[in-house]
């Protein structure tokens, strides 16, 4: 971190925004820095001080970092790297907070000069609010953050991308942008289809006797759609199995309730009910989630 | 209400032992009593007092009630009646709190005896924990409660069914019970079974890095497996259509993020994030949940 002299934030959203705020937040004398292609955007983000300096361009802003973050959807990386490529200081380690990583790396390797270092990070937070008028300078802490590396990552680059999260407060993880897109997809851009068929399946008039259960089931599905529709996308193989897999669970309860099945009904349900108690208690004695 | 000297409640879990809570809490005289056919579970109910008085022998725990609530899982409740059926005050009213109606209806109608009345009571009211120790007098404060009636339904029965709920702080409605399985069904039994679907399509090397979403979206695939079995086998047509819709859905999905197609992707995604966005503003309107 002593290296870090300036951090830039490409989007200052909820997520950027949270990141430069969370920075600020931990101290120390690094200048936090942010761009928006919106002009309403980063004057929204002047008023609400979430950075040292908010930048109307984004080569000036990339100028001077020591450090810069992607913090827009990740369709939109292909771009912005060959928008800072021929800007960034030698030296510089840019990352994101992309939610999916083999494609990233590949735009990375592809575009960005070999003077400068690339690691992907995934920090697993965030919320269905979006905007930077919902940020929050501790969205990061006791967040699970996944740092990204191949062969070819700068090993001083990538033990700064760590000790960064682990400044904010997260729980660092690494592994191959391969292993982090298949869990991921698994655990997270699954949940998310599941929870918007679950609306798409609903009437209103039936939904609106839903209760906390269905609230809480279908939250997710309450997310930004250009966001979550990148990170589909960038995840094809992986979400194909995964709903394959969910699909294949449905048919199966849906089999054994059809049959009158009791035995197998529960049988499934203690199966989900030990598994998710045995996930819950992982978590909490991990300190991520309270007991 | 003012009918009622006595209430006693059958079943002294969660949801039972919180009537007699609820009920005590609401004040007025009513007297209220439990029983539970499991000793150390009744021993539990004294001691947390969650009742006036709790009864050792179900005849004598329904013999001076003008009101009795089953509050066990939906597959005892024939025998249940059976039980009682001869120990019944004439004029008392029998409801229960299951959360499938149809079956209930036709039991109560070939079994109870004509000098008394039934009415289908589903307090959309819980938690994923289970037992007498995580009862709460307030359980039904601000929940939805769906009294169910057909045509040989008492109308003073009813009426005090009704009085009852609105006094423990819920939100009333009433409907048939056919109206109530399809309904619940598709907000309530379905969404339980793609919490359970997506927690064992999961390996828990995976599921160790879920996010708070993760966690949201499966929360109710903690419910007790035997009280969540006796939901779905009574409740089997409407289940299964209701998950050929979420498959539909979740074919959908699969097929255009398999194509690539961002598009349709971002099209189904905002769709179900508006759709849950006027649920969510219906719910604040009406007081369920908070903003």
């Amino acid at each position: 971190m002593k290296n870090l002299h300036q951090v830039t934030v490409l989007g200052t959203g909820l997520l950027g925004a949270s990141l430069t705020l969370a920075l600020k937040r931990a101290g120390g004398s690094i200048k936090t820095a942010g761009y928006s292609h919106r002009e309403s955007t980063r004057e929204k983000a002047r008023g609400l001080d979430v950075a040292d300096i908010i930048y109307d361009k984004i080569e000036e802003a990339v100028a001077s970092a020591d450090m810069v973050i992607l913090a827009t959807p990740i369709l939109t990386f292909e771009k912005c790297f060959k928008q800072i490529a021929g800007h960034l200081k030698e030296g510089c380690i840019v990352t994101d907070v992309g939610s999916t990583k083999v494609l990233p790396h590949r735009w990375a390797k592809k575009i960005l000069p070999g003077s400068v270092f690339y690691v992907g990070s995934h920090p697993i937070a965030g919320s269905e609010k979006r905007g930077v008028e919902f940020a929050r300078d501790d969205l990061f802490a006791g967040a699970n953050c996944i740092v990204t590396t191949d062969r070819s990552s700068n090993p001083t680059a990538v033990a700064t991308v760590k000790a960064f999260w682990a400044e904010l407060g997260a729980l660092v993880y690494s592994m191959s942008p391969a292993v982090h897109d298949r869990t991921l997809g698994h655990v997270s851009h699954v949940p998310h289809i599941t929870a918007a068929a679950l609306i798409n399946a609903g009437k209103f008039e039936e939904l609106k006797l839903a209760g906390k259960g269905f609230l809480d089931t279908s939250r997710i599905a309450s997310g930004p759609a250009n966001i979550w529709t990148d990170i589909l996308i960038t995840n094809p193989e992986h979400i194909v199995t995964g709903l394959s897999r969910v699909i294949k669970e449905l048919e199966k309860m849906k089999s054994a309730v059809e049959s009158g099945d009791a035995r197998k009904t529960e049988r499934l349900l203690e199966k989900a009910r030990q598994s998710r108690s045995k996930l819950v208690n992982y978590k909490i004695a991990r300190g991520e989630i309270l007991s």
